[in-house]
């Protein structure tokens, strides 16, 4: 009798399914399987006491700010946290041009909402955050795909399909050590996108959840930064972030800061999907932020995820094939592996289970298919000795077919 | 330069508006002001205490239950808790059949972009939940209206409507104590409701956040009940509620109860939304909940809402003029007014202003116009020195007004 309902869906619902990564971590939960599958931070990175002092302060403090309704755009001294955080990544904007969203994915779906009409071109990276097009997905946009190297987007690429006559609504961009890929934006790139955005009146939604989280080297400056140093003001960039990768991803607690009359609308839009964010997640982010949690913290979280890194590059190197390459990512949570063209790392999933190891297959990614020999391992999760046996896992699993491939 | 964004908007975006209500409390925040207008709950109904305690336990048993990525169906454990409150209602649900959102609001922006396509037919009350035509208007629906009177919506008129051959995706329903009007459907209409809903195959939404707040006699039944009891299952029902009016609204916990393969739906959806609701305001919640706060808590907000709604009662049959009625709500936070048919209670909110009260305009309820001579008094925010002020100078201010019409 389920008819009831199912027989009323609206068109688009048909576009949603659940993602294979939800799927296939149901799979990887058994004890023995080690899963390099997830993205989420690591528990011990969590700053459990000092949230929790925090949140002794709200209710010591100013219990209602945490109870009652709040404002859509969001708890204004968290806004204005933001604002100054952004001003130290060379953004300064107002507080007024920051909005607290229930994490960056509910930022992707309002601006999803906002500029995407069905058979509308939207540009993304190849590959690109399977949680965008997951959210974009049922608005039926034509996904038009900029392709990804070491060195970032290819800006070049971007130019020549802007020069064809396409009109993109915008072009959907991870900056800094993207996911799946872990690379980076060089910085000449940076500087041209921007121009380039100038040039055709492209919108860029710049996505930078990791880039608090580089080993190597300085923060790349955002593409914010950038559109404001150039144009003096956030002209073609709308910037999201979240603290789920610095504080706590559970209290779903993020940010976009774009211009104010593009916030205006968003404010609309969000005011009939949720009223607002959690009041008490806002207020306890806020305090801990206040009392000077993220500089105290996060280069904890860069030591232990260095390390992991390190670790997850160094044990590739000593047990993949030959024939099995991958990124060297400077910062974030993802190596991305590029095994020969006749591996299907989907189909090889199972028999990675089998050797109770477990990954993404790279092909979830691409947003018009293909990336059928890739894969994304994540380093985040994982202790050091998982990561070694893990590899170890995959190595063996890989030498084994490559044996039976040379048989 | 904000042409480079707002030439890309969707087409039902600019069927997007701030809601009225939030542009008038911004006018009604002079200390001076006597608001009638909000929908909040009173902040000396939060049991502040209570929650901080729950919150030291989270911490303290499982914290990062509170901090990670969670299941975006919900923290299993306030699903579970949910299915018992359910059961006790008289609708025996599973805790599979209950997804936690992110407050009602969103459990209705949820149902919204499942259910309805551009033009499709939906059926609400007249007048019905601002938030839900707020919700719902960017889909572009056609929304047909069914007239409330003291007893709830006339069933008797939905049946002319459905045998006219309409198809609705569905019926919006605030069953219990009605946002705007503060009126129940009565219980032989609740079940013939429901007796026509299967005969029609007609989908509901049973929008409940206020069913627990009764003043007088017992707690209403919900139609999830009638349809559980009719049915053997929840066929044609889909049941959200809330903790927003008896925790605390800020914590942006609410819930659908509903079939299985609904449910799956929205999760779909939802987890392209914001993957999931706060898990630091889920744990709270349930941690709250656990401990025995609903029983220990809501017979306290009762009566001081209660008070409230007496006070106000008694105060508009002292002061206001023969021509104006208003209902006797059993419960709930609302008071619903009407004027004579020469008023216009947007146009008099001005002059309310110069009298230092405010209220909502009634014609901001109704989906396709109306209501003009109406208003909408909320008595849970203000105290009963504030209702006792602020009634008489409304009826001062009516009074005036009948004076003048008379002369």
């Amino acid at each position: 009798m389920d008819g009831i309902w199912n027989g009323k869906y609206a068109r688009g619902t048909n576009l949603v399914t659940s993602s294979i990564i939800r799927d296939l971590l149901h799979l990887t939960q058994r004890p023995a399987v080690i899963s390099f599958g997830g993205g989420l931070p690591a528990p011990e990175c969590f700053p459990t006491g000092a949230i929790q002092a925090a949140t002794d302060e709200v209710f010591a403090e100013q219990p209602l700010a945490a109870l009652q309704y709040g404002p859509t755009e969001g708890f204004m001294p968290l806004r204005a946290f933001v604002a100054e955080h952004m001003a130290a990544l060379g953004a300064k904007v107002s507080s007024e041009q920051v909005l607290i969203t229930s994490g960056s994915q509910q930022a992707l779906d309002l601006l999803g909402r906002l500029m995407i009409d069905a058979g509308a071109p939207i540009l993304v990276e190849d590959p690109t955050y399977l949680g965008a097009l997951q959210a974009w997905r049922p608005h039926a946009p034509q996904f038009i795909t900029v392709p990804v190297d070491e060195q970032g987007v290819q800006v070049d690429a971007l130019e020549r399909i802007l020069q064809s006559g396409v009109h993109p609504r915008f072009f959907y961009i991870m900056s800094s050590f993207q996911n799946p890929m872990g690379v980076s934006l060089a910085d000449e790139r940076r500087h041209a996108l921007i121009a380039l955005a100038a040039r055709y009146r492209l919108p860029i939604i710049e996505d930078d959840p990791y880039g608090e989280l580089y080993y190597d080297g300085n923060r790349p400056t955002p593409l914010a930064a950038i559109d404001m140093q150039m144009h003096g003001e956030l002209r073609h960039v709308a910037y999201l972030s979240s603290f789920s990768k610095l504080l706590s991803p559970g209290m779903r607690v993020g940010w976009i800061a774009a211009s104010p009359s593009l916030l205006a609308k968003v404010a609309q839009l969000k005011q009939g999907m949720d009223l607002h964010t959690s009041s008490l997640s806002q207020s306890v982010v806020y305090t801990a932020c206040r009392d000077g949690l993220l500089a105290a913290h996060v280069p904890n979280i860069r030591q232990i995820y260095r390390e992991r890194r390190d670790t997850m590059l160094n044990a590739l190197h000593r047990t993949m094939p030959r024939t099995v390459r991958w990124t060297h990512p400077h910062g974030g949570m993802f190596i991305w592996v590029t095994l020969p063209r006749y591996f299907d790392a989907t189909a090889l999933l199972q028999t990675a289970l089998e050797y109770d190891v477990a990954y993404v297959p790279g092909t979830c990614f691409y947003a018009n298919g293909g990336g059928s020999n890739s894969l994304r391992l994540n380093f985040s999760m994982p202790t050091v000795a998982q990561i070694e046996e893990g590899i170890a896992r995959l190595g063996t699993m890989l030498h084994a077919f490559a044996h039976e491939k040379a048989a």
